[in-house]
Order: structure tokens, then sequence, then C-alpha cells
């Protein structure tokens, strides 16, 4: 059978094996940092912040002097660059990329992923890029935040468009594997109206339910119990970054946001006429429910590299589409990879 | 000083053993049921269902042949009768008390107020009505959902109106403080509003929330991290209970959904065209951190049943208002109430 990749194996043992760069070093990347790391990865990172570099040097991570100096690295090393910055500083860092490691190997691990898809072909065009998205977080932010099991057992989103570069593919699936993630393949676009509806609407509702919570003084507060504090709870996230996440992805999020408002503006209208909240609840309740069955019946899949371009990256599609995911290599890729050691590194 | 009541350590050491009869016994009456006869109370159930009444008879509780004995022997006894039952079967409910209770000690433990001792002045006015509303509970309903720990440290108000029957506040406030409760004092219309705010409109953004993540398919799911679990949690929860419960406070929900309304309308417009969601979310951080400023700065009182009832009344409002929480009587309020032994019993 024709091969993904031109050696299925050597592609897969490469990726394996992969040196990490990542810049930026708050919640996400220093997590990174220190998973890649654990998992037994050649892995340095770098930041804007001195204050953050220093703690992250402090606690023993390999962080490069400056971000400039982690990017040359990368591109001596062929390691795989991962961006970890939020999107309000996506442009600049690219800029820096195109001058010194133009031909990377590229991911990101930022919440949206069209508009990081567009602003890399405008900035860097030569890097050889496959989005990512650790679907994980606290309200929490920064170094000190992070954790090495921050990705564990956590979705990450591999974006799988169809000119995608199959050998990066590999190493972006791969780093996600190795830090204890599972993978769910997407393309770009069906990703982005995904998290609008399961994570960016959440956060614009628990802003908007903390502020009309908070308004009721402090009786209201006092009175706060589960339900409140839950669907407040992300609200306590720094309003920067989640602004920044929410505004990036706003075409999709302002459609998830109005059929929110249509189904709120009919709750109201049938509250203030007979009444009636009943089928507003049990469609919620139903919604609620799809969402433990999906995850009762979570399937779990091992992937090779075999058959065309265009078959594997469908297949990785449907994978996602369908509620699957990737949790490793077949036995048989990682033979192909390792030989007779047939064992992950 | 003069008392609240005619003699206040007989008033405390008589309600601090006065028998409970709860009429209902779902997951709050259940949990109820247990944590009063744990408390070492004499407490007796009923339930309308013969099901939950085997259910809770088997667990070797005291529990009634029926609605009406439990009752009857309430007023033989002198006991707190405990309404636990949903809003829209208050009614009939009632109309058993008047017949074989008819002066008794009630209250109640609906999460709604000013409905209930509306229902209550129409249906059994010669009751000694105070109304109470624990703020707990789980997105899982009925007896085997119930826990004796289930108010451990969970807020219980205790309607405190400017008639109140000072006897029975004492009895319902000593009740919910033996169930590890804490008591905050509120008039029912302030309790109504608060709970729209903090309890009713979480649900009705949660089931909301729910429908559009459903919507967006079995990716949208795969991908649900935190953020959409923790906002759509009381989903979960049996859809007639949630529109009871709202349904039962439409004034004040729909005042604190339009306020939702407008927010959301607000940073739709503002993201459209702009793309700002920064104010929404700022706003929404400072409400969460006054919910957390709040929770530090908890103020915790003990109380005696010293002034004159319209002072009482005030003063314990103004605790409820102003954040506080009654944690249990003055030691002297004890030793008035079991002279020498000065405890608890």
């Amino acid at each position: 059978m024709e091969a993904v990749v031109e050696s299925a194996g050597a592609t897969l043992a490469a990726a394996q094996r992969r040196p990490v760069c990542v810049i930026g070093l708050g919640l996400i990347g220093g997590s990174l940092l220190r998973a890649a790391t654990d998992a037994g990865r050649s892995a340095w990172g770098a930041s804007a912040s001195t204050t953050t570099a220093e703690k992250a040097a402090a606690d023993g991570y390999d962080v490069a002097v400056s971000v400039d100096a982690a990017l040359a690295r990368a591109a001596a090393e062929d390691a795989l660059v991962v961006l970890a910055v939020p999107l309000t500083a996506l442009d600049d860092v690219l800029a820096v990329v195109a001058r010194e490691a133009p031909g990377c190997r590229l991911t990101d691990v930022t919440s949206v992923k069209g508009p990081v898809a567009e602003a890399v072909a405008r900035r860097a065009p030569a890097t050889r890029f496959v989005g990512g998205h650790p679907m994980t977080g606290t309200e929490f932010s920064g170094w000190d935040a992070g954790s090495l099991q921050l990705f564990h057992e956590k979705v990450w989103v591999v974006a799988t468009e169809d000119d995608a570069d199959l050998e990066v593919w590999v190493d972006v699936a791969a780093l996600a594997l190795a830090c204890g993630a599972v993978v769910v393949p997407a393309a770009a676009d069906e990703h982005d109206l995904a998290v609008a509806r399961i994570s960016h609407l959440p956060h614009l509702l628990a802003a908007v339910l903390a502020s009309v919570g908070a308004d009721g003084g402090e009786l209201a507060l006092a009175l706060a119990a589960g339900s409140f504090t839950d669907g407040t709870r992300v609200a306590a996230t720094r309003p920067e970054l989640t602004a920044a996440m929410c505004e990036g992805n706003r075409a999709a999020l302002l459609s998830s946001l109005d059929d929110a408002l249509g189904r709120l503006g009919a709750a109201r209208g049938s509250l203030a006429s007979t009444g009636g909240l009943l089928s507003t609840l049990t469609a919620g309740h139903d919604g609620r429910e799809a969402l433990d069955v999906a995850r009762r019946a979570r399937r779990e899949v091992r992937i090779d590299l075999e058959g065309t371009p265009a078959e594997f990256l469908e297949a990785m599609r449907e994978v996602g589409r369908t509620g699957g995911r990737v949790i490793g290599w077949t036995p048989e890729a990682l033979e192909a990879a390792f030989g007779s050691e047939d064992q992950e590194p």
C-alpha cells in the first residue's frame, strides 16, 4: 500500500525524537516545555519576558537567551517550533520566525485555527505550518500556573487541511501524544465553529453571569452556590487573554452567540407570556445528556501512515467529525519506525 | 433588656429539641430527614410516592404511612413541619396541612419565598409559617441522591419578614444549624431577587449553552472541555424541577434575564463592529472577583434573642444584606436555654 509519506517508518521515528522549541512560556507554553522535557525530548523555550525566562531557568529548564536565539537553534537542529504566544503577539513573533527560521516546522497552541493559518501565510509563508490546539487550561495564567500534567488525557486538535504537510502533521501529533494528550484531527474552519460553541461562548456567558450576579450585592454573593460558582469559574481568567481568544474567532463566535441570543429571547418571551421554560430546559437537558453520551461512547483509535495523502487526511478528519480520538500509533507503524525494538521511545 | 420572645431561654431550648416532620423525601427532604435524625431530633417523614417511602423506611428512617398521618402526628407533638415538595405540588399539600395540622409550626425548603408565603396565606392561613431555603443540591434528584452531609456548611436562608413569628423563626434557624448549615436571614422579596441572579439565571444559561453546544455535533462535543462542562453542569438537573423553580420566581427572573440579555446584546454589537469584548469580560472578571472577595471576607456571627422584635428582625436582615451568616447562638443564649449544662444538646 502507498505510504502517506516517503518513508513512513523513518518519518514516525524522526517525529518521536524531534527536538521541540517553545516560544512563549505562559500557562500552555510553560506546561509544554515541562511535558516535552519530561517525555525525554530535547526541548528549549524562550519568553519575551525576562522574569518568566528567569523563573523557567531557575526551575531547571533549558531557556534560550532570546526568542531570536531559540529560533536560530530550531533552524539548526530542525526542531518543531511551537508558538505559544497570545494571538495579539503572533504577528510580531512570526516576523522573527521568518527571519531566524524561515523554513522551520511550525505549529501553535492558539485557540483559533483559521486566523493563525492566515497570519502564518502572510508573515512566514516558507514555514511548514500545521496548526494545533490543546483543549486545556485553568483560570490561572503564567509560568507558575503551568504543570507537566496539563495535557494529560486532554484533547489536542491537529489541523488537518487538504494541503497539510504530512511530515509536520506527524510531528505535531507525536508531540501531543508524547505530552499525554489524545489527538482530534479537524479542518481549521470546522474547529473554529466548534470551539466558538463549546469554549468561546461559555467564556462570554460566564462573564455576563458574573456581572449580573455581582450586581445583586452582598446578599446575592452570600447566597451564590454551585450553579453560580461553576457557571462563572472561567470569568476569573485574565480578561485580556479571553478577549484575544474570543475576538480572534469573531465570525464563528457571532454565529454561536446569535444562536444563544435567539434561544434566550424565546425563553424570555415564553416566561413573560405563558410562564413556560420547559422546552428551553428540556433542550438543554438533552444537550447535556448528549455530552455525557458522547463521553461514554468515546471511540479511541490507533493510526498508521498508510494510504494516499488525500485518503489519510480525509480518514483523519472523519475520526474527528464522528467523535473519535487518536490515542497512538498501530503496532505495525511503530515496528516500521523502530524495528525490532517495537516500542515507543 | 427586653427579650424577643417571652422566655428566650425556654424558646431556644424547645427549638433545639423540637420534633421535625418532613413532607416530601426527594433530594432535599430526604437529606433533611437523614440530617435531622443524625442530629438527635425525633424526625419522621412522608412521601406521596410509595416507592420513595419504602426506600426511606428500608434505610431505617421513620416514615409515616401517609402524608395525612405524618401531619396529624406533627399536630399532636407540636413538631416543626417542613414542606419539601416541588412548588407545583405545594397547593395540594397545603390543603392537607390545613386539614390535619391547621395551626402547626411550618417552614419550607423551596427556592422561592414570596410565592410560597402567598400560597400558605391562601391555603393554610392559621399555620405559623416562616419560609426557608437551603442553598444546596446536586444535579441528581430523589431519595437515593440524598445525603446527611448535603447541608454541611451550606447557606440556609430563613425568611425574616416584619411580621415573622419569632418562635418559629428560632425553630427554623435551630434546625438549619443542627443540620450543619449556616443561616442567612433575608426578607422574602430580597431573597427572590438575589436567587434569580445567582441560581435561576445560571440554570437558564446552562440550558441554552448545552443546546448550542450539542448543535455543534460530535466534533464540538469531543472538543468540550472545562468551560463547557462546568457551564452546563446544572443543565443535567431534571428539567421539570428546574422549570418549577424558575417559573415560580417569574418576575425576579425576568428582571435578571433582561439584565443578561442587555449585556449580551451590547457584547454582540461591540464584537460585530469594533471587535471588542474587553469591557464585557472585564466586568465579568470583576464580578467573579467580588464573589471570591465576599467569600474570603465572610462574617460569621453568633446571635441571641435579645432586643425588641422589630430590632431583632432588622438586625438579622442587616446580617444577611451585608454578607454575614449566623453560625450559632451566643454562649449566653445557650446558658439561658440549658442552664449549667451550657451546651447545645
